[in-house]
């Protein structure tokens, strides 16, 4: 089965790099832009079985390793087609 | 209106940071895991307006600039809330 943990900084934290990008695109014409954040998106696979379980695993990894939990949140979702 | 880009390597492109995720997160316990490919997720807020024209101002700045589409596939979703 397929999931998907999004991990971006938690409001409040400073972003440079979401800050960087956000002058970028200004200086390429896109002067609309604003609160640009940056953040990983980490696709993966697991066994197939129960979506509970699947997504308390993926809760214990963000928790463990994906994210850093003191500036950054995270949400897991599965992404399975056939369910 | 908010909007997210998320970025991701594109099939058959080698992913060492994935390959690496997934190995810590086999070392941690979490055998079943596999195909990690770790990407980037861009959220921003655009003036509002019409869907399709800001869906196409999102490709174009994913092609000048939030993605490298030699190596990278993205994909532009509007999130707002109130559509």
């Amino acid at each position: 089965m397929k999931a998907r943990v999004l991990i971006s900084p938690k409001k409040g934290i400073a972003d440079p790099q979401g800050t960087a990008v956000e002058q970028a695109l200004h200086t390429l014409g896109f002067a609309g832009v604003r609160a640009v954040r940056v953040g990983k998106v980490i696709d993966l696979e697991l066994p197939e079985g129960d979506h509970t379980a699947a997504l308390a695993a993926l809760t214990c990894m963000s928790e463990q390793l994906l994210a850093n939990t003191v500036v950054e949140a995270y949400s897991c979702t599965i992404l399975d087609e056939g369910a």
